[in-house]
């Protein structure tokens, strides 16, 4: 486990949980301090502050990789090198270059590599994309991602230079990411426009983004990032298509309401901004966000000698997006994602099935409460749009 | 009243509603059948085929626009003419030029003339408004508003010419207005990205749009519109400011949720896809639209002789964003908001206050669970960022 | 107006909002001071501190009582002598029997008189009502409402001479009868068991009560009211049936969410408990809990010649369930509701149709996901129960 | 693993679920064919027809019934016998007196025994058992727990003989053990009211109860639970305290929505009525009804040589009031709870602080807009109740 932070935590935390067989068995960090105490704490039996002499310590298979973005090459170039297994927490890199020379790293190597996109991994995500592959929503127009908070809790995010950018690289790699497995993997994003705006924190970077991602199919993800939310953490997908649609809310909307005059006073919910008042906790933070499916899918596919879900290729696609983020956010308008190395199997572009009425185009039919048929209609010669009220009592065409 | 569609059985139903004590005198319609059976179905005593002598006729004072949008221009002349107070139904227009001469003839004709943008005076939008007013959630950094359903039920609205356009001239109209109403209308609208796409409709004019609209204040508005949206007709709007968050559902979650196996047959919900499943009606459809609040606004106002809050200006500023939307979408750039009539008082620019400790600037601070003030420091000299734990209780400068 | 309260501030604010052609023409207060003060305030041309006065005024023709329930029984009395329509605020009384004498006077005097029960007026409960008397939700089994806040603002409820009763009186009293509306009035009460205690309040009368009425046909109808909930005020019916089930909520969540930081430091969601935090305000507070459309049901009965949708006969019902409670509460079981006077039509008990299948009784079926149907059956000449999957698709006896 | 129905397949996906590093190593049934299909399916090594020899094999150190409610007493035997840790489904045994005689078995044997109630364990019961324990809400007045769906899934369960009863003792159980760990299991329980009817289904059992328990604290349980709901499965629990309030929803509203036109084709969501239409999925339905937090408790627990949070005695005092349950739904009155061996250790009465201002009972205060305080008092002597409006700002007695 490299790194001691928020994200160490809760990795270690979800590794340790429950009844899982698997174990961290060493602990990096740069400071001696943070090594000693995160080891003592979780009972990690060694710990060190040697980035090489971490990766290649001999009882460890699989090197974790929870440090800062600026960190994360040179950490998986020597795990690679040591030929070990790697997890890379998200972003994959600061930029689609950057990424794109960790993934040959890996690749060269031939060691196995998984990209720790956990909010992929949430129960309710892995449950609406299996919904969505089966046809429940019919081919997806349009699918909305929301990350949303008062700012993070760690001094190198707020850099520049260290993260890469502000919210976009912080959380609009999370909202890409699930929007990349709605419209399907296999759907080239083509374009983005994006807004970006230092609002509210004193700062250089965005505290609030909000882009568009015209895919292949014509169908169209939105982002929505903020550094200034108030309220708690927002954490909510939506996906519309031609048959149906999903609403996701991962956190201040879950079934799980509380009231509390502050009494007992104690901690009451995560990332509440007040301790009284209504508050929304969520169950099992861990789960609810994704950790324990992601590292099931890592080491279940680490052991099958298979792709785990989530790879260092789909960390190269989301940085290309993000850098056309912030192309766009100069240029002001849509600049083109740039994928030197595509891999999709491409996409067919969203139907749109012409049916006939007595020569007519069928624009919309609606059964009225008579039981009758009511058809808008367009003649395509004349260009006219008219209604009918049919005596069929079935749907035509249908 | 002028018309006898959808809107005009709204309006009228709103009029004749409750113990309220306005009439509806005579009903125009281009068709004397539907002249005829709108007049008997809902008791006004007058009908006409012919507008001029409709708008002139000596028992009417207000003249209702409620027709196809190609024919809101005639109408509005012929009634200024006859010196009539006028309320003329979303949009004004279908285009700036338009609406910037239906504004010129009745404000030369010294009328009184009202917007009929029902969405802007919901109950909860009204409530919000003045939480918003009040200051309860800061300066506002975000306002999104949200209208998709299956797509309308009138031939006219599909025909680009005679409606002037798709889904952003039948819906974005609403949005638009209600995120003005939430930034403030003395805050200029400065420039807008858009995109549109005819994805599932056989139709020329957009089924889907998105749109950022920036105004002068740093704020940014945002609106999502569709003809293809499946599963009943989605109204939210939400916003985002510095100290708060509002967050309006105004039909599929409003705290009436039923779920019928589909017995007794009958009308369950409104504009509901199914008839059986789980179903979420709206408690009183006419108020909680916001018809009921907006004819007392509009006829209180006429009486005490004061502007509405929804006037013909409004509907000029709404036409002049939907044209840079259009044109946004074309150019595939941010174009900007051509107003050559611009009335707004102007705002000042989002507050970044910047708040200092030991000489640096705070980025964030929290409250840790010890008690203790986490701080994160930006030293502007280094550009280096730290967190520092403080012994102070207190938080900094509040 | 009889009653410068609360509750008759709400219902002057609903007779002169919005376009209503209706007026409160007089007020009357024991006391001179809140009379005139209120006549100022709400701009009524007369008011009294003769209750005799008062009800006799020629301009009145319609006599309100929004007294405390110990006043009504004299008010009533005083009204129905003077010929008056007569409208009166829930509870009817604080007894069957004083309820029995009031229905006896305004029977015997022949006026108009109306029973001001908000609650099962609401634009929800009223679409609500219309499903279930559609048949959607099929026979009602059970019913289920919910009121329940930290108490209330005037000093006599809490006096149990003056009240009645607690909370029952004060809230059970709406419970009751939307319970009735939902089971249907010609459902006769048959038995109630009912649990109260006075857990937090230094007060002699019940601060929380809970309690079951039997119906005839089988259905169950539930109250659960409280003076001790902390959170804001709850309000909440639930329905269930045979063939579906319905929820309402009218307070704390009806689509209206907002977070504030405290800033802007005004008034934002009425009964709320705090200032801050996440807030659930109400759009039309008068409207959503009904009184608009229960005024409009009123003066539009009384004005149709016909009885108003509530009745003193429904008033005098809900307190002989009330007494009935009370009885329950002291004996510690069920007791008979005494109906001397019972006008319902009597209704049949919920069926339970029986469908055979292989000359045993089907119990239960479910199709399978591979479209089989799995029957639960039960040989009534043993008592066995079997599974049993068959190869037809389409229900059994459907 | 005794038991091949939905319970075994629940518990075994657990175990073998995620990275879990237990194992189910046989599998028992009385058919042959189920225990060899079961085995196949789930990878389990041996399966057995043979009770004595399962629970006895030597691989198997700990046996978990899953099997109807009349098996449990043998089986339990028999595996006490064999010295094995025991683990049994819910309800432990048709009556408190099976369920005594059981608990004597296992704790003259001297073995581990631990209690499967899935529903305490969910991540959000634990974490609002946390809150409660910690003061959130006070001390608690009420906890309302509720479990209806439209009937279950094997034939045994509908046989009163088998199971025990109907409704109450398939899923009382459940709400039952949910309070009680709400109110605190030191909280005696002393009294039951219950109502009980059979409305729709053609069975002896009950397939509808609603049960008030009165605990020694005075607080009030409730639980709902019904075999005819419509809408899917609705597990929703509440609890209300002197200083806030908690709302869990397990199932229908969760933060899953989705509308399909039925597109697809496929399994959706776990136990809806319908496969179109708007739809309430769970993420991780194995994880959300607590299946993984339980054995993990019990695992862990056995593994530390410590009780797990529930225990056979839990089941033995749900029992109880299962048994109170049915005498009181008979006696039409409050039926004591028989409990011969009792080992909570007491709590004491709801507190009602009584608090004073000039010489009076303070009975309410609320701060007025203008931020005064408003009090309602009472003299204990005369026994008058007035409001009286305060200058001082600051809450008495706070």
């Amino acid at each position: 486990m490299l790194g001691t932070g928020l994200i160490g935590l809760f990795y270690t935390a979800t590794l340790h949980g429950g009844r899982n067989r698997d174990r961290v068995h060493l602990v990096y960090s740069r400071s001696e301090e943070r090594a000693r105490a995160f080891a003592d704490e979780h009972g990690v039996p060694n710990w060190s502050t040697d980035l090489e002499e971490a990766v290649s310590h001999p009882e460890v298979d699989t090197v974790i990789v929870g440090l800062p973005n600026h960190l994360h090459e040179e950490a998986i170039e020597l795990a690679a090198r040591s030929g070990k297994a790697i997890l890379c927490t998200k972003p994959l890199a600061r930029s689609a270059a950057e990424a794109k020379r960790i993934l040959d790293t890996v690749e060269q190597a031939g060691v196995f590599a998984g990209y720790l996109e956990d909010l992929c991994y949430t129960p309710k995500t892995l449950k609406a994309m299996k919904m969505v592959q089966g046809g429940s929503v019919g081919s997806v127009t349009w699918a909305r991602s929301r990350e949303t908070h008062p700012g993070p809790h760690s001094a190198w995010f707020w850099d520049e230079q260290q993260a890469g950018g502000g919210a976009i690289v912080d959380l609009g790699c999370h909202c890409i990411e699930i929007v990349r497995n709605f419209v399907g993997k296999d759907n080239r994003p083509l374009e983005v426009v994006c807004w970006t705006d230092t609002l509210v924190h004193p700062i250089s970077a965005e505290d609030n983004a909000i882009a568009l991602i015209r895919f292949e199919s014509g169908a169209i993800g939105q982002f929505e990032v903020s550094w200034t939310f108030r309220g708690g953490m927002d954490l909510r997908d939506e996906v519309a298509g031609t048959e149906g649609t999903i609403w996701l809310n991962h956190f201040l909307r879950t079934g799980f309401e509380a009231f509390t005059s502050g009494a007992g006073g104690g901690y009451v919910a995560e990332k509440a901004e007040t301790e009284s008042g209504w508050l929304f906790p969520v169950g099992d933070e861990v789960a609810e966000l994704g950790y324990v499916d992601m590292f099931a899918d890592m080491f279940d596919s680490m052991d099958a000698g298979r792709q785990p879900m989530e790879t260092f290729y789909d960390g190269y696609v989301v940085n290309a997006i993000i850098d056309a983020c912030y192309r766009s956010a100069e240029s002001k308008r849509w600049e083109p994602v740039e994928l030197e190395d595509w891999r999709g199997a491409g996409v067919e572009r969203i139907g749109r099935e012409r049916r006939e009425h007595d020569g007519k185009t069928v624009i919309k039919q609606e059964t009225m409460p008579d039981g009758r048929l009511k058809l808008i209609l367009k003649d395509e010669e004349t260009g006219e749009f008219v209604d009918v009220v049919t005596e069929a009592e079935t749907p035509v065409g249908a």
